[in-house]
């Protein structure tokens, strides 16, 4: 394997894969990075064998082959490495790499590139197209709502759902729960539905660009695949039933408010400092023509009025302000409707004037004085 | 005490003194910010006894008073606060305030004034001034020298000394040196030397502004005053003599050369990746017309050229990767001179051209195959 690229190039490909790279793998071979030349493009591959990145790159390719370098030291060393031309070069049969960059050489030792698992390969299965900043702001609205309990597998994934046009995500600790819609181009035949890790996810979101471009998602029966043209993304399904979430969903409310999202957001981090220490929770006062939002404890008090149309009865409830404040987050909307069912029941946060995005909130108890 | 302010003032002066306050003293006072209004200034005050920073803003003055608001919660909160006029308010023997901002409230309890110990108050002692940008490249140019070793208190603190028109900083930890001279503008009559603990300088240094004008230092006996128009800061001094460091300085060197400072830093940085995992030596071969940086290690091997004209017998040294990156990092000059005694014996570093700046190195021991 010898060629030619540049230190950014090599940069955007390492960054985009490392994420998958597990550095204390048993299995050696998985502490490190792909390197593949094949024409005039290096594919650089990591994998926990959960998920796996790829990502290509044009090099100016001398002769093809591979090798996998250990992330413990390519990745820092590329980074600190000149922005001048960089070749890579490894005899074949060798585990190392000579690194050249002007009159200056680094070798570094790696692994045998037969030893690497292969990436899932793509048979079947349900493929849609979805613009890759559109896809990226769906996955920021949802992934906060996440579990983190490992316990509950289910619960630590996304719902993906396609039925018809209708592409939908959903997420739920129990707690809280998100649900944004999404309406395709293109219908699909047949309905299908995938729980895709969290963390997977994570990375999609975090790879996918703030541009129209089309990232193309495959659901397989045990796998999920993400692609653009320098990047795929293959990731390990999560076995079990997603609870019947939609009956969760209140259709009534008792009262129901229209208020600034930034408002609302600003007054419960100012709220959520003073309960820090003790119960971190937040009250919500529903008044004629305002929600008065405000914290009594040890420390101190905060009492902040935001105006707002109230319709319905005045209400008291309390939230949990770091649940409350990623919900406000995650709305990507200036106003926001706030529909309670009473004082212990959920409630649900909507984006004022758009129906594709809802999340729904546990009240938390009052603080005992 | 009440008083109108603006939010970047407020954070301007929080951000000063917020350094020196300790959350978790045992005397709860200490765990605050000194609120103090006086004229039309607010002077903010954090301490932990040892350090004490003072700084004062203006402010719209309606009544003079003082009181003690905890750090836990002050900080964040201005923080917060949207940049609207923001109004402090407590009564008289209370010791709580009322902070309004546009229709909202948020109250804090605080302490009482009276128990907040006084800043030491300054005597005689001497007197100099150094412009703020100097100061703070001066301070830069040591402080990384300072030992962070408690068991040997004097070598946590940078030996400050005047004498003349020369004013000399120098910090060691035994392992490297660094002095910096100044000239200064006026004359001091009589000579003075302190230890000034090295948290106080990172303070100083912090707190000093891109600006050629003054601070004013003032070595007392037991403390040292530094101040500028808006900002007090005072510190004890450690006690105990700072060791003959004049004596370790080498007058007299076997191999010198004269390299880029950038080049033999970022070969310096990327060899220090490859010897992370072991032992953190990097060697330097100096032969004719260059100093060659390399490792070898499990993990492979590096090695630059760096060109550079040679006097003297060639020789190979290692040094501590670490140490070597930051002393060259301290230098502050496109070129250096690496002044070689020995393979086992100090090395000296001086900006190519500057002889107001030295910082010495000993060697590391060569690594065992």
């Amino acid at each position: 394997m010898k060629f030619n690229a540049s230190k950014p190039a090599l940069m955007h490909a390492i960054n985009a894969v490392q994420k998958a790279v597990s550095p204390r793998s048993p299995l050696p071979v998985l502490t490190g990075i792909l390197f593949e030349v094949t024409g005039n493009r290096l594919y650089l591959t990591g994998s926990d064998t959960e998920l796996t990145i790829q990502c290509n790159i044009e090099v100016e390719t001398e002769t093809e082959g591979a090798i996998v370098l250990p992330i413990r030291y390519i990745s820092d060393l590329v980074r600190s490495l000149p922005d001048i031309p960089i070749q890579f070069n490894s005899i074949p049969g060798s585990t190392s790499v000579i690194i050249t960059y002007g009159t200056s050489q680094v070798s570094i030792h790696g692994y045998e590139p037969e030893q690497y698992p292969r990436l899932p390969s793509i048979n079947r299965g349900t493929g849609i197209q979805v613009p890759q900043d559109e896809l990226k702001e769906m996955l920021r609205q949802v992934l906060f709502a996440v579990s983190n309990d490992e316990t509950r597998p289910v619960f630590t994934g996304v719902l993906m759902q396609v039925d018809g046009k209708q592409f939908r995500l959903v997420a739920t600790d129990t707690y809280r729960l998100a649900m944004k819609n999404y309406q395709l181009e293109e219908e699909i035949e047949q309905p299908v539905r995938a729980i895709i890790p969290g963390k997977t996810l994570g990375e999609v979101a975090r790879l996918t660009g703030n541009t129209e471009e089309k990232i193309s998602i495959i659901l397989e029966e045990n796998h999920a695949f993400f692609s653009t043209a320098d990047l795929k993304i293959a990731s390990r399904l999560i076995a079990g039933q997603y609870p019947p979430y939609e009956q969760v969903i209140p259709r009534e409310f008792v009262t129901r408010t229209r208020v600034t999202t930034r408002e609302i957001m600003d007054a419960t981090e100012r709220a959520s400092l003073l309960a820090r220490d003790g119960y971190p929770v937040v009250k919500f006062t529903l008044q004629e023509n305002s929600c008065v939002v405000s914290v009594q404890t040890q420390a101190g008090w905060i009492r902040e009025e935001i105006s707002g149309l109230v319709e319905g009865e005045p209400l008291e409830i309390w939230f949990n302000a770091r649940y409350m404040s990623e919900s406000l987050r995650a709305l990507n909307s200036d106003e926001l409707c706030l529909e309670l069912t009473g004082p212990l029941s959920a409630a649900v946060l909507r984006p004022a004037g758009d129906d594709s995005y809802l999340s729904l909130l546990l009240p938390a108890k009052p603080p005992k004085d």
